[in-house]
């Protein structure tokens, strides 16, 4: 999906939701582990819960990979139920050497024909063109990130007085262009999505970490959006699990819209 | 498996040789793409010609996942094919807030029951934990890697004076001990890897890059060793690919054989 039809799907909607599908077994109502593919037949009420309200979905691969074969099938499945007017994130934060990095975009651009798949830094360029090399595909760059880790390394001073998501920020940029880049920035530092902002004024950022991890969708919007909106708020868990009945779906729903509805307000 | 075992094996077979498994379709003799399942056939074989030269096999996990389900069945197949007495890594290069990170830990130590995986380091403490929480398992940790991109961030300049590798080294070694964590340093910069032993004078080093990466062997052995041996010499390309005709095992038993001898005299 191009940048173009991505802000247009945003303006269409009035709502900048990807909904995470972070689909735990452990936490699926009782009524669904019946079913032969406990996962999808989840996902998929998921998907018809909040399809209206979101432009975006994100499956988090370590929760399928965890299921073996049958949560890759699940993953399959689930990708191909979602409707082509949504973007489509593998979170898989990948990122290895030259021609592992390659092998890696096949498997989520081409087996899993995902529009964007996250990416890991730390082993700097030829760990990431890899992903920049598919016509209509996106890396997501992990810059900022909303877990309490993120203070170790990302936030290190470097000698030239920037910190290090900055810099990597500022690097990374270079080697592609807003329409095949974007970039992870966590929702539980607004202050954090303001240095973010002074780096990479264009760019699209996934933001995670509003609901389960305490970031508030205002103090997010407020920070990140640009003239383009310009970012896609993650929710998962508060969503996902908003009931563990068999009321999920209409939880999801209710969650979703309100979610939605907060948006709106941001979008002119 | 426990530092004493592997301090053992290693000294018992006078070796130090992981063989990479990176098993690239593409790539694989001719003969072998008649097998039902072609990438354990080619493991099998590899597995065989090698098995008395090596202390350890990593599977790159990238090459499996690029096949689907298929290839999972192939990593399966050939984990459980690889004897108790070898060292086991899942070259993943995972690493995602902490509860994904524990989904991750469970896919390569329960699932596949591989002894260690790869882990990027740059979203922090929370991302690497789940994995040092496996008795007898390990977290083998990215510090200065082996492609041209290391130069990119890892090597960046801190306001302290140290390199960022230097710093994720330092800090991460304080996670775990020297019984669960090891660390990632690549050949292809032997100064690189006396600095990487100035930090951690004690850990073990699984070191990629000597072959087709352009790594010696010799500078690496003189730059790392440490009392108890303390490094994992990774070769993937040069010993799968030595051939790519039907003696393909022989060349890998050779050019294996041939690696081992060099590394004995190394071993007092």
């Amino acid at each position: 999906m191009t940048r173009e039809d991505l802000i247009e799907q945003i303006r269409l909607k009035k709502s900048y939701l990807c909904v995470g599908l972070d689909t735990d077994p452990d936490k699926l109502p009782s009524h669904i582990l019946k079913e032969e593919d406990p996962v999808f037949a989840f996902n998929k009420q998921i998907i018809d819960a909040t399809k209206d309200f979101c432009v975006a979905y994100k499956p988090n691969i370590a929760f399928y990979e965890a299921l073996g074969t049958a949560g890759w099938e699940s993953l399959r499945k689930t990708l191909a139920y979602i409707p082509d007017t949504h973007f489509t994130i593998a979170d898989a934060k990948r990122g290895d050497i030259g021609n592992t990095s390659a092998m890696y975009a096949q498997t989520f651009f081409n087996r899993y024909p995902f529009d964007a798949v996250t990416v890991a830094p730390y082993m700097g360029r030829d760990s990431i063109e890899p992903f920049l090399a598919y016509a209509g595909k996106w890396a997501i760059v992990l810059g900022l990130t909303s877990n309490p880790g993120a203070g170790d390394f990302e936030q290190l001073l470097l000698s030239n007085g920037m910190r290090l998501f900055e810099q990597v920020l500022q690097t990374v940029a270079g080697w592609g262009s807003t329409e095949n880049l974007m970039f992870v920035a966590g929702a539980t530092r607004p202050e954090g999505l303001r240095q973010v902002r002074a780096v990479i004024p264009e760019h699209f950022l996934l933001i995670p970490g509003v609901g389960a991890q305490g970031g508030s969708l205002e103090a997010v919007s407020e920070a990140a959006l640009n003239d383009d909106i310009g970012i896609l708020v993650n929710a998962s868990r508060s969503i996902l699990y908003a009931s563990s009945g068999v009321d999920f779906a209409d939880r999801a729903f209710e969650e979703a819209a309100s979610m939605q509805k907060a948006m709106s307000a941001f979008i002119g």
